[in-house]
């Protein structure tokens, strides 16, 4: 996606060859205008793969699941990394952020989803796929089958990609990126 | 805003005379539709403040602030409930929760905001007043002027809304609960 790819090298912020920050627009202030674009990508990509539901993890999976919701006209989802006290009936699985280095409890309450909901899965990043495999793990708990998986920005020399390849899934990145070395971005097309 | 009374009636959870779940079209679940139409109701309000940026708290503030964002055409961020390792030269203020019981730390990188800008904070509740006070604590500190308070649903029987006017802000919100006694919600106009 070419207006991602240049809010990237414009905006984004190469800290080291594995560490992309996108704090401008993404991760901590957010452009509406760029995710409203971004929702319409994911959504034109997965418009016929009958989606029932979108998930995203809290909290920069929001802002491009809920643009992608509003072009699907779909409701969305965010699984929450702590278990707040009103949560009902909540099922969860345990995660480990390389970012954050720590581990946390990834928690949605089971009323969320119902058996023989189809889920497109939106996410900021990604990179070793722990996120998504904690995310794979918990939609099994509830029975619901995953239809699509809608990445923004794919670290792809990280082993994310490969793992989710392998198992058949329909994975979709808006701008991937096959290194970050000397502080330059090189694309995959 | 009768769209927005109408969810909270119809998909709310009264759990007692003091919490309101709306869990499944803000706070777990979000209805991106409806999102918009808030967005809109704020953009509305807002429009002739001269507003620069838009700030407000994850998780639940991100989907009606970047649907403000999309209405008006400004940046939106939001402030962290804990301090990412990549964060270069934070703002930061101690903050409590009454929902979680628990103290946390509400935390902003400080190129975010600009001496000047005129900021519209966004919030999905107002209760206590608790977290709005930890913004504006925040903004001091970054020389950021309060130019409104746009909430989403406000439990006017709750001292937040007292304190927010006394010190002579433009508060706006677009579901105020005056009581919530017996599983009804009375609400005021």
């Amino acid at each position: 996606m070419k207006l991602l790819q240049e809010a990237i090298e414009k905006r984004g912020i190469i800290l080291n060859d594995n560490i992309l920050k996108v704090d401008s627009f993404m991760n901590h202030q957010i452009d509406p205008q760029l995710m409203f674009e971004i929702g319409k990508e994911f959504a034109d990509h997965y418009r016929n793969q009958e989606i029932t539901k979108i998930v995203t993890i809290e909290s920069s999976g929001i802002a491009p699941a809920v643009f992608t919701g509003l072009a699907m006209n779909l409701p969305v989802v965010f699984l929450k990394k702590s278990e707040p006290s009103t949560m009902i009936d909540p099922v969860y699985v345990e995660s480990f952020s390389f970012t954050k280095n720590r581990k946390y409890t990834l928690c949605m309450e089971s009323s969320m989803l119902e058996q023989g909901d189809k889920i497109l899965f939106i996410d900021d990043f990604l990179a070793n796929g722990q996120a998504f495999e904690s995310f794979e793990s918990l939609m099994g708990k509830c029975g619901a089958t995953i239809a699509g998986i809608g990445i923004v920005i794919e670290k792809s020399f990280q082993k994310g990609r490969k793992t989710i390849e392998d198992k058949g899934y329909d994975i979709y990145s808006l701008a991937r990126i096959q290194s970050m070395e000397n502080g330059k971005i090189n694309w995959i097309d």
